[in-house]
């Protein structure tokens, strides 16, 4: 196996990580051992628990001594709750190590330094783009920002409306948009509504396989508002992640609620994706779009104060896919207009 | 070249005959030589003039003889404004026509029978769908229903919103999507707004390169309302095509005030846009995404008395295309709800 698959493997095991490792960074490991065969892959586990780099040894035994580690981020060298990766790498014997992303970190840093003095190969940029715009993105936000990554997301028509006049709005997208959504789900630490969509939509907020069965990680459930949710909401079942209520008015307090988040998706009505525009904390946005005019009902997203087209958010599109009838189309902040309001 | 290269070289000149050609169908033609090499390209000319296949025969003079003819439409039979095609093929010495879609047209049809009762080689259903779903699709429309087809064309951020409440929409979209969708004027035959677009906008619909200059087919300017436009309003320039004033609310009554007109399309507001919505008379939609949201303003579509989910006009998601940093979702009736209100 060449190095760029072996990143390709690393990268793919990470993201069965994200969510879980939080706040601990999602990453993948691949060890190869000498003779270029595929000997183990790991991904880190929940805090506390090994990083991806021990994972992966562990898995290649003997067969690491000789070898080359392919891991998405830079390996740490501090001694935490694990103790530090570039040590695990050192005494299993391995000859070379790639990572795609040096750590930003200057507590784990060094790692790449402290394997070259123990006279291990080290090559650092190798996947780079794919793993910071993919699964270390909303850790390296969180590096860069202190705060979680925060993706807006929409189910509308082309015409923008989310709901009908009467509230009606099951179904917009269809099953594979929703499928889509619900791996999204099992990826994120927390999803964000507001105290109306709450009570008019009385949603669980689980991650859930296209068989109805729950994924194994369930994301944190965030109400923001004032309003009280009945005692018999679906929101407070045992099933889905923890129940988090925020009686305030302020995104920043939705943030602030979860110190431990890296990824958090805003999922609606239109008055909370509002504040969060509002406020500027919206990375991303993912808009699915229906082949369906509703004609009227609400639009997905109100902006309190916007006069003129200079008011609008402009984003940069990063992706469109089709999922079945149904279009996902990505937008990213632009970095030339993060300050804009 | 091979038949298949042949025949997307005839639907490449017929988009040229697109607008220009109504109410004739726009086709396209190529003649082989007997070597295979290629002769002649032809398109339908403006009515009066001749037909795709007689512009092709021209074209390739002598060579012709023994050849063989690819052309988008069956090669008509009749003797109208114009000698039958299937004549002039007969006497070019022609030995074999390929051509995409038969004619449904009872009038005309019976070439492809007129050519194999001549000696001739003949084969339908090469490139079918492309010609059908493409540059003939507005007349197949216009020989099925007896009205043209009508895209209807909105322009807005992610949320729908296609200005924000002062009225400001210059500009949503960026240069490529506006290149593109002038391309499309260049095609139409009649570009609908109404009298609240026409007041608001001061719009000249024409059809511009993007070095600002005049493509040669200009569509007729189509405006539904009752209000007067001032005498100076740029839809009175002549740079531009005819200037129709439809005096009524009636969507239908544009149809009908466009007897020739192959395709129409339908750019707003969002209640002209919502009429044809309500009279069930939107063939395509042309939603052009933009990387933004407003959060304010109007929408792209007010369809009068929707109420709930199942009030709303499900179509087929047909393409998706990016323009710039812009996302062009084409939609299409579903044959299944056509019948739908
Ligand atoms: N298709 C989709 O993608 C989608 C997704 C979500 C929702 N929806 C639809 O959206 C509708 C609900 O819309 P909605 O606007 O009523 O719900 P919302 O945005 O979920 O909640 C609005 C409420 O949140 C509270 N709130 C907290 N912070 C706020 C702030 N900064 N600004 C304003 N309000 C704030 C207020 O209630 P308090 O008085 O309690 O503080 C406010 O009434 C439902 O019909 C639902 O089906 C559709
Ligand atoms: N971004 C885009 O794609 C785009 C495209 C077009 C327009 N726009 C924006 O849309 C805004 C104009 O919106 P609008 O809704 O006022 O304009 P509109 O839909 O163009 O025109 C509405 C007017 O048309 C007449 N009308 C004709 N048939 C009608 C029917 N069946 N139902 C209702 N009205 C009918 C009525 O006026 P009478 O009293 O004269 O009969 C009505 O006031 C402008 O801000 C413009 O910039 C944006």
């Amino acid at each position: 196996m060449n190095i760029a698959a072996a990143m390709d493997r690393a990268v793919e095991a990470s993201y069965a990580a994200m969510g879980v490792s939080s706040p601990n960074p999602p990453v993948g490991a691949v060890i190869l051992a000498a003779d270029g065969t595929l000997a183990g892959v790991g991904a880190t586990q929940p805090p506390g628990g090994p990083h991806a780099e021990v994972m992966a040894l562990r898995a290649a035994g003997d067969a690491a001594r000789g070898g080359t580690a392919i891991v998405t981020l830079e390996p740490c060298n501090h001694t935490g709750r694990t103790g530090p990766c570039s040590q695990a790498l050192i005494e299993a014997g391995i000859a070379e190590v790639h990572y795609a992303v040096s750590d930003p970190n200057p507590v784990a840093a060094g790692g790449a330094d402290a394997l070259r003095a123990a006279g291990i190969r080290v090559t650092g940029g190798v996947g780079t783009d794919v793993v910071e715009n993919g699964p270390l993105r909303p850790w390296l936000t969180r590096q860069r920002l202190g705060r979680p990554m925060v993706t807006a997301k929409m189910a509308a028509g082309v015409d923008g409306r989310i709901a009908a006049p009467d509230g009606t709005s099951q179904w917009i997208t269809g099953p594979a948009a929703r499928d889509h959504a619900h791996g999204q789900r099992s990826r994120l630490d927390a999803i964000v509504i507001g105290t109306g969509t709450a009570l008019a939509d009385n949603p669980t907020l689980t991650a859930r396989t296209s068989d109805g069965g729950l994924y194994p990680h369930q994301p944190s459930r965030v109400v923001l508002g004032r309003r009280d949710l009945p005692a018999d909401a679906n929101l407070r079942d045992d099933t889905g992640g923890p129940l988090v209520r925020v009686e305030s008015h302020e995104p920043a307090d939705v943030l602030a609620a979860l110190p431990d988040a890296l990824w958090v998706l805003v999922e609606g009505g239109p008055h909370i994706l509002g504040a969060f525009f509002d406020a500027d904390l919206v990375d991303e946005v993912h808009a699915y779009v229906a082949p369906m005019v509703l004609g009227a009902g609400r639009s997905s997203v109100e902006i309190p104060g916007v006069t003129t087209l200079s008011d609008a958010r402009r984003f940069e599109t990063s992706g469109v896919a089709t999922l079945g009838d149904d279009v996902l189309i990505t937008l990213t902040r632009r970095l030339s207009t993060s300050g804009q309001g």
